[in-house]
């Protein structure tokens, strides 16, 4: 592939800083990347943001594949409010803006809380009986999604995260990763928040014979077949931030699917994307292999709500920081290697 | 091993955390760590502080085992001063104090620049002909780094990590990692800055014959027979901060050779340890595994100048946090599990 001109002076720019040529490993990649997505030699990290998106799903009311009862995706919505999550600690550690969205929880908000009301419906319908939603309330969580992330955008967003909080969207991540990626329901089904072998089957044999009810035609079926509220919006919420040329900043197993959606939807939304974490839910190593993305962070995480990406935007301002603001050998009167 | 009653309270403060048991992966086994460093349930990440030493090495002048002359040591120095090094950037990007330290380098610094003189010597010499150091100026080195830690921890400075420059002090740490690792030498040497293949066995060539040429018979006389000056000093001051109780974080390959040294002197140091990345030198993933080290990054840096322990701080500062932060399932009102 020829280099534009762009490519080329970035890559001049991160070859001449003080330090041996690539010797900052994956974050001169990723300054290389973000210029890229900016379109500009001197790239900025400005109010980043973690959007969680928080859905219910049909099946989890049975309780089968889920260790945890569906009432826990409104608790840990609360949990958000009340700042303190996981994802709230670190989003203030890291100087991270939050937004909480309710895609569609079993339950109603008061409108105090500063949750971002989208919600599609009270949770998705059973993909063990019928599609989990209507590709109306796909269109609905697109619409809704991308209006969210255009106003992030005109408020001087350039970098956005997501996160997502759902009992059970493990299984629906599972499922839309064997449909993209045609790997084996066995090979995409893992513990989620904590099921035990015996369990990690049962939901397999579950999700197989869910899998093998539905032929979807396009990747928006498949979505509305297999998804969640939540995870749609954020495949929308992807290509919209793609489009707006925003540092897209993709966190474990259920945006990762969201992503692989997105991407059968519009190839180039792979140029925005920056992988912050491989997590520890088994299937997402495929899915990044599937997806040839290296990730930035290797830390055994598996508790989504974007915690991976909040952890990885220190990484993200490094690397921009290194482009704008080290010396070059020359303006630094370093000498160079020598030629013997 | 029994578990203290610190122990068992910070892991049962861990476990009842508002997620999956476990799902913060190696975020968990830190604030275990930090926790335990600090004999407290509630550790706090204070004024972290890098500490650059700057020295030469006798052997950097003949230009055999590095590609960059000897000069640019006091040339990077001087790019630390003006703030155009990396280790300068990410300590600003994370809000890091950086101190830099003439440990022995081959230039007279103005007292103006900032850098703190504990200059040994004008570079070590070269320990083809001689050892590097006398054991009179290998404890010069202990106890000017020890003043400099105790200063650092006067100042309410309760995290520390190290950093180094000094032209050819990979052959340094090579030598050092054979001796006590008890790895063959040429498995020990990398390509340092940039050597090539042919540079990188020549290297491995001279530095046999250097540790064949001598047998010494302590810790302490191996650092001054292979050593630098700036590693002496990281030596020195790993053990004093460690039994300051403060938290060390190991940087990559120069620093974990200094480590290796603190520890053969004194086991203890280990538990104060904390070890920030895996750097692309070839030899230090070995010293890793030697330690049965887990280091938190894996960037592909091989930079030195204590970059990796730099980028490492921001999980240090959230792994406190969601220690001291995330609410509990009871605080919460989450449900846990269900018993089927």
């Amino acid at each position: 592939m020829v280099k534009t001109d762009l490519q080329q002076a970035l890559q001049h720019k991160i070859d001449t800083k003080t330090k041996p040529l690539g010797a900052l490993g994956k974050l001169e990649n990723l300054a290389f990347k973000i210029g890229c997505i900016q379109n500009t030699e001197t790239p900025k990290i400005t109010n980043p943001t973690i959007v969680v998106f928080a859905g219910d799903h049909g099946i989890a009311a049975k309780g089968e594949v889920n260790p945890f009862p569906q009432e826990v995706t409104a608790q840990m919505v609360y949990n958000f409010v009340n700042g303190g999550a996981a994802i709230n600690v670190f989003s203030k550690t890291n100087d991270i803006d939050l937004k909480v969205v309710d895609a569609g929880v079993n339950h109603t908000f008061d409108s105090e809380t500063g949750i971002i009301d989208a919600k599609i419906d009270f949770g998705t319908k059973n993909y063990q009986n019928e599609p989990a939603m209507t590709l109306e309330q796909c269109e609905e969580a697109f619409k809704k999604a991308e209006t969210i992330v255009e106003n992030l955008h005109k408020n001087g967003c350039n970098t956005i995260g997501f996160g997502e909080m759902g009992i059970s969207n493990t299984s629906s991540a599972a499922l839309l990763m064997s449909y993209f990626t045609k790997t084996p329901i066995k090979d995409c089904v893992g513990s989620g928040t904590s099921l035990d072998t015996q369990g990690i089957s049962k939901k397999a044999k579950i999700l197989e014979s869910v899998f093998q009810k539905y032929t979807p035609q396009s990747p928006k079926e498949a979505l509305a077949t297999f998804g969640g509220f939540e995870i749609a919006m954020i495949c929308a919420a992807i290509i919209k931030a793609s489009a707006l040329n925003m540092v897209v900043v993709i966190d474990g197993f259920i945006v990762t699917s969201a992503l692989l959606v997105a991407k059968a939807i519009n190839p180039e939304v792979i140029d925005h994307a920056v992988f912050a974490h491989n997590s520890n839910e088994q299937g997402h190593k495929t899915m990044l292999a599937f997806l040839k993305a290296e990730p930035l962070l290797d830390l055994g995480l598996r508790l989504g709500e974007g915690t991976g990406a909040a952890l990885a935007i220190p990484l993200l301002r490094a690397s921009v920081d290194f482009l704008n603001n080290m010396a070059s050998f020359e303006s630094a009167g370093v000498s160079g290697e020598s030629e013997n």
